[in-house]
């Protein structure tokens, strides 16, 4: 365990995680082990490449806090999160397809009752929603947990407004017993992801835009089904085919139809996988 | 660049990427890209463990602040800074090794002369320190700045303290015309990194000790020669072979030998590589 060379260093360190009594954490350490090092070696990082790395890291971590979340955002711009989905959530077909969690949804959102307006201020152009929620088999998920985010006119989220004290344009409502839901809304629109700290300055060394379609966040919990994070997507929009954080999927962009009145209406079914 | 799946996701990640300005920056961003999808796929990364691996992350940023640098001991305690010092201070052969910074280094240390007591109150058995820095041709190299750090007999470097308001155990000397240095100090003792945090919390839960055996800093600059960062280790220390950050090298492992009025005498000499 002396002079360790630039070859021999990994499978010392490998040895010394040998008695990790968690074997999944152990799979987990070994291959990170691994891939650090031959990051290393194949890119033969410098002393002053090493430091700026602990310094960025450093940046993201000083940067984030509960409404903040750059580590996610770095996994995002990275395609990590997206490939992390994309692993975990291989629906059956016919399911509504999954996507990134994204670094904006808060714990605690306000209830709404179905048709209740969950802008709750939020600027924007007046929009409904509405839809079912069913199985695969084409039964309804009555009393489904639809807990829905989105940005405002502004493409900001309410916890990007520093002086905003309430949620708005988040909420949760539950489907009827049909599995039907409708609320009010704004229209969604592309927005660029926070770029004003390191994940932002790697954009721009990278000459990488940051923008995202306009979209429409769902989690949607019922007993007996798996879970969904998921978007709509609005069709037409410039950015559908360079998402910042590569969370687009074909199945899941849908129209804002507008209507006599100026308003938009969103039309979207979400099928959920029974759980095994 | 919709429906990207666990596969296609990298390549698309990659071509984001493409049109990076700085070709040194692409191939670090396309090497860490394909590593960390790699790791993703490998492990087969559940969503829960990506939240883990954020939240451990987000943790290790929060803790680090001017004194305490946790993403620099998570590189150690992984072994990819003393991989770095490995590929980047390949010396030849004779010349004294390098071994890794570590956390502890802080910028403006008080300056001595020679034959001062650089530990300034800090708790230890009491040594002298002396020795010369040569070049590799033998010739002494006058005036060299000498950074000298270490932890006191607690086994705690003074900025480990949270009401020492003074540096104690660090200071900077020059040597003389002579190469010659000459300083009075404590006796390093072995200690273990800090490990309240994240980092302890990764060693804990993969059964590895925190210990560092005994050993004093260097970082040694002067003109035409390259820097050199390392450590003496003491001879006889139980940890010496499973130093927790991986730094030990036997050339750097010395005696601090005994006197007959109970204080130590450590003599060790440098040699400095000339820079190209």
């Amino acid at each position: 365990m002396r002079n360790l060379d630039q070859n021999t260093i990994t499978d010392a360190v490998l040895a010394r995680f040998a008695d990790t009594p968690d074997p999944r954490l152990k799979t987990i350490i070994t291959s990170l082990v691994r891939h650090l090092h031959d990051f290393a070696r194949e890119v033969e990082l410098t002393e002053a490449e090493w430091e700026k790395g602990i310094d960025f890291l450093t940046r993201v971590g000083h940067i984030t806090d509960d409404k903040r979340h750059e580590f996610i955002l770095l996994s995002d711009v990275l395609g990590l999160s997206m490939l992390t989905v994309a692993m975990n959530q291989d629906k059956p077909r016919g399911c509504t397809e999954a996507t990134v969690f994204g670094p904006f949804h808060v714990e605690g959102a306000p209830h709404y009752e179905l048709g209740d307006d969950i802008a709750n201020g939020a600027a924007g152009t007046p929009c409904v929603v509405r839809g079912t929620v069913r199985g695969l088999d084409g039964e309804p998920v009555a009393n489904a947990r639809m807990d829905v985010w989105q940005s405002d006119h502004d493409g900001l989220y309410d916890v990007q407004h520093p002086d905003l004290d309430h949620a708005q344009a988040r909420g949760i409502l539950h489907t009827d017993d049909q599995g039907r839901f409708h609320f009010r809304s704004v229209v969604a629109v592309p927005y660029q992801i926070p770029h004003d700290g390191p994940v932002g300055q790697l954009l721009d060394a990278t000459n990488r835009h940051p923008w995202r379609p306009a979209h429409l966040h769902f989690k949607i919990d019922a007993p007996g089904y798996e879970s969904l994070i998921t978007h709509v997507f609005r069709n037409g929009d410039p950015w559908l085919d360079s998402d910042a954080v590569f969370g687009v999927r074909e199945s899941l962009v849908a129209d804002w139809v507008e209507q006599d009145d100026g308003t938009y209406l969103l039309e979207f079914d979400f099928v959920l996988n029974r759980k095994d």
